[in-house]
């Protein structure tokens, strides 16, 4: 499957050209769009553009609102709990960073959970918003169940990832994004797509045998916490999993464990719902509420210097720092195109249609 | 190896009878007793009684100061960095977790970076401190240099744990404390005594290549992040011990990465020295300060009673919530006693002499 290029802003418009067709004002829209292009700028092509048409088919079942009131619901001087009012995530997670930017101005931190919201794209993009402010920046979410537990077979936990941003000074920002799984949830659809055969640790059967077949989950399987199994350390994967969780939603009043509203539209909701939505978690931590900022600036280049100058293993070319990959290929993408599949053009060219949205040409960027 | 069991309160008297003698004033060395002794309570025994000749030992080298003055050198309403003055982390650590509830207490959350510190024994017990209080309670320490990060055969991150207590209604807490390292060191020190051989993905050679033996870091080796390896998702638990490692230090002005002070005082300190001590991080949160405390736990009942009655995979008795087998053992030890090691209780035996502090009896507890 060759796939096709696209320039970051032809996507950008096309993108932002659907969302406003199905109810986004101009605002939310672009930074809706923003958020989800930031993925395939990314290399995180699972949450890009590939994900518009369910955003579209969440909005069509009605479990989506595209014009949502955002609003504090409960605060402290470094907290709030923010509801979505069903908005998309890619909105309501932009409005809830910035509310905990505002607090971190004010007292030094700002912490904000929040409910009744939807699937909000890469973590990372979240957390990067406090970097400008010369702040770290945190985020979570929790998602529909997919994961099992140590020693479970039934499905608990979402993939459930912890984004964390860390300003540097003349290096670029130290920037983790991990699903709290082995394996993300997109590399597995790698493998289908490839007909490939996952490693032992990341997937088990219904029954909670180790498994290599990437399409166990619709057989009933499950992915595995962080860790595979129990004596690689998965109990802890299950942990971080379930802080996610419980400070996404048990936090905010959002739904948790296995009640998560999954995101294809066609998948019933669960029987039951204890909380609202899906729930998200953000932080921000104003440096210099620590120490003076460019004090921490230059420890964290020696950090990032060190880390990457290791000596390394025989036939691997350097030790990375979070982020590095990430921001090697959104620099690449910007300049070189965004790659799509032929199924995501396909879905991309039936919205054209269906919302009369010019579509965008293939033609390779100059 | 048959192990002699001693009572808690036996154990506890005689440590906090030699840490008066090492120059800690009454109530420090009720404190650090307390912490050293809830690690045997708890199971962790590497973190326990088996430590204390060890902290005695940098106390001779005047690696500690047991009469330190603990001061707030830099603060905000919702932050602030501590100095453990070179002081026990045992009792610093405390000392910190308190400044972030007092925090909370004011404005929400609070959150505290430490310098100038010492090992702090279990991250379970200083995040625990704020359940009382209807907070969640968060613990990381960095620690000396054991593990390596993907891709590198130096050794540039200690196993730096991540310690969350989450209080529930009817329920027992939620507490998880894990390394974030496949399998921490203490227990590579039981196969180690027992001769035993590693699960792969725990520790790699001096070259950088997979290996059982339990022994390997005398000879160079390395303990492995969270993941093992890169397709086990290793730079996940490289980039948590990361963040560990920037939240306790770069924040803090402690040491971090490779320059992390041994634990062992015949160790030689690193050629360089970024900071002061070693360093640790702490987080209060009010549970009130996003819902109330009441709502907050009934939830998290009925999160904690789902996952705790998941169906099982076959053979397995059932799904564990964080801190369940911790709590288990600290109900059976306080009733039947703390087993100790022989090379322990010569230890022990040791420093009794030595201080003069008559050693306690190993009479079966009643």
């Amino acid at each position: 499957m060759r796939p096709d290029t696209f320039s970051y802003q032809q996507l950008f418009d096309f993108t932002k050209a659907i969302l406003q067709k199905i109810g986004c004002r101009d605002e939310q829209a672009a930074t809706a769009a923003n958020v989800l292009l930031s993925a395939d700028l990314r290399g995180v092509d699972s949450h890009g553009v590939a994900r518009l048409s369910g955003y579209v088919r969440l909005w069509e079942v009605k479990r989506v609102n595209t014009d949502p009131a955002l609003k504090i619901i409960h605060e402290t001087p470094s907290t709030a709990v923010v509801d979505g009012d069903s908005g998309l995530g890619l909105v309501v997670a932009p409005f809830a960073m910035q509310v905990a930017i505002g607090k971190a101005k004010n007292v030094g931190t700002g912490w904000v959970s929040v409910q009744n919201s939807n699937h909000f794209g890469i973590a990372g993009y979240h957390a990067m918003l406090a970097l400008q402010h010369d702040m770290i920046g945190i985020a979570f979410t929790n998602a529909s169940p997919l994961v099992s537990p140590t020693f479970s077979v039934e499905r608990l936990l979402g993939t459930n990832p912890i984004g964390v941003a860390i300003p540097a000074g003349q290096e670029p920002p130290f920037v983790a994004d991990l699903a709290t799984t082995t394996a993300a949830n997109g590399k597995l659809e790698i493998l289908q797509r490839k007909g490939g055969v996952a490693p032992l640790g990341w997937i088990q059967t219904k029954e909670g045998k180790a498994s290599t077949d990437p399409h166990e989950l619709k057989a009933g399987g499950a992915l595995l916490p962080l860790g595979g199994d129990k004596d690689h350390g998965s109990h802890k994967g299950y942990a971080l999993g379930a802080i996610v969780d419980i400070f996404s939603a048990v936090l905010s009043g959002a739904n948790y464990g296995p009640w998560v509203p999954p995101f294809p539209a066609y998948v019933p909701m669960p029987d039951e719902q204890p909380g609202k939505g899906i729930g998200h978690f953000f932080g921000a931590m104003r440096v210099d509420a620590f120490r003076p900022a460019d004090e921490f600036k230059k420890h964290m280049d020696k950090w990032i210097k060190r880390f990457r100058s290791a000596k390394t293993i025989k036939g691997e070319e350097k030790v990375l720092i979070p982020g590095d990959p990430e921001r090697e290929m959104e620099f690449e993408r910007m300049k070189m195109g965004i790659p799509l599949l032929k199924p995501v053009i396909e879905d991309l060219k039936f919205l054209s249609e269906r919302f009369n949205v010019p579509f965008i040409s293939t033609k390779p960027v100059t």
